[in-house]
């Protein structure tokens, strides 16, 4: 299908993008940044910001209601909380498999979309591409946003064996466009890796937070840190609610992960507590020795 | 006392060195950029290091053995690992005593430094000032020592009830001049706020690390890190060796936070196992309010 637009996909005129916080709206200035006219609907909860976002011209439609974007867009992306997201697959799936646009999300946890989306049926298994942009901040919301988030950083695509080999290659089209490498993977796979090197260390960071909180003693400790506190507590400032709605949705491999680090801690404390210093230096060592082995190449994107 | 010296401060014309890695490296440097002179005489195991320093200019002479130095010195700086520091010391304590130097250490640990020191008697205990300049690096020795690495760093001094107040004066001094900023604190409570914000955060990114390197998949995993990942591991390339030397020496403190954490970790397990993720998001929230609470103040050092 030759498009009659300037935008650089080939039948792509008309995308909806669903919930312009941090995600949505990178994606909404990443459009505009583009060459090439492309009409962007909006959608959100924040009423008030939608109509701010189309006097100000980033997107050039409200829209009412989610079930009747997938008959009039090409594309749909949608970037609300994942918790929201799966609510929004498991009402409109039939608008979706009965609709003609590629439908696009970006959440950090795949397989409770998929399990949304099967309840679609086929039509809508085969036009959704699961996607994760691996372009976090610590920062939330349109205010947050910017046009380049995504340049040089990981998108994971999830595809289902269903999945319409078109819209596989519209949504690798899409996050190319958008400045992000490529790559797929299965959903199950995605949430098992994720709970360990995204998920785990966000919960435990606001584990280690929540146990000097519980202390009077310890709101003046701080002051005396040095840059390895700063650097272990970076992901403190995020959001407590959406990341309890990620954790929540990945919960059996990040339990899993919990127990494999709380066995590992264990086997620590009790070489402490038998003042083995060369026991513990090897279980040091090890870790040492993986986190050397796992650096990323020289000159990998950052994020 | 009048200084005919023109270093910087009155009294101190020698000063020892023992131990010249990261940190015994560092100090050697900056007194080196300093104006003024003053004879550095340095002890290390590594005999072809010293010869090379001494060649090069670094310092002015090389010990044969630490008993010695605290009668021919004016000030002397115990910079070794802290299991071979505490061993010096109980082997020097009657030497430090009946000597003339004002002592300094550098240990991450105090109270281990303390005991031994009261071993020596009153004389060691009232010339022996302990010192803890938050100055880590992930790279060690010689190699990665550098003049400017004390500079707007925070210095920890835990003097004793018989601590001499010129010898503390002296430590004030000569950490000021380094560029430190100079605090006290009984020794008890150092060693319990830096198990919970350096010991904790240390032991718990080995322990994130080794529960990752236990599993055969995991290798591939980093490949798909984002930022957060780099940032939370950061401290996993530290030396393994000095490491389990430092949790070993403050163990009955660090074993306290490891359980404090275990806890804070069981209840978010427990939260996520019942998918309760409003109970989830009220303790993930506690712990990024108290990260926000005790950011450091802008300006402050950053180390």
């Amino acid at each position: 299908m030759a498009s009659t637009s300037l935008f650089p996909i080939a039948g792509i005129e008309r995308i909806a993008v669903c919930g312009v916080g941090l995600i949505g709206g990178s994606i909404v200035r990443a459009l505009r940044a583009l060459k090439g006219s492309v009409h962007i609907t909006g959608l959100d909860v924040d009423a008030a910001l939608l109509q701010r976002l189309l006097a100000e011209g980033w997107i050039d439609e409200v829209a009412e209601e989610g079930g009747a974007l997938f008959g009039s867009h090409d594309l749909v992306v949608l970037c609300q909380p994942v918790g929201i997201l799966v609510e929004f697959i498991e009402e409109h799936g039939a608008s979706l498999g009965a609709g003609r646009a590629v439908c696009l999300d970006v959440a950090s946890v795949k397989a409770p979309v998929a399990a949304a989306l099967s309840q679609g049926g086929p039509a809508a298994v085969a036009r959704f591409v699961p996607s994760h942009p691996i372009a976090g901040k610590s920062l939330h919301g349109w205010a947050a946003s910017e046009a380049g988030l995504f340049e040089g950083k990981r998108c994971v695509l999830t595809p289902d064996v269903g999945t319409d080999r078109t819209a596989l290659e519209t949504a690798q089209a899409f996050w190319s466009l958008l400045g992000a490498q490529v790559g797929t993977m299965p959903a199950f796979e995605h949430d098992a890796v994720y709970a360990a090197i995204s998920h785990l260390p966000q919960v435990l960071t606001y584990a280690y937070l929540h146990s000097l909180a519980a202390r009077p003693d310890a709101r003046e400790w701080p002051a005396y840190q040095g840059s390895g506190f700063v650097g272990f507590t970076r992901l403190g400032s995020s959001d407590a609610t959406l990341w309890a709605d990620i954790a929540v949705h990945n919960r059996r491999p990040l339990i899993h992960e919990i127990d494999c680090l709380s066995d590992a801690l264990a086997l620590m404390r009790h070489q402490l507590s038998l003042a083995d210093a060369g026991a513990l230096a090897e279980s040091f060592d090890t870790a040492r020795q993986f986190h050397a082995e796992s650096a990323p190449p020289a000159g990998a994107p950052a994020d």
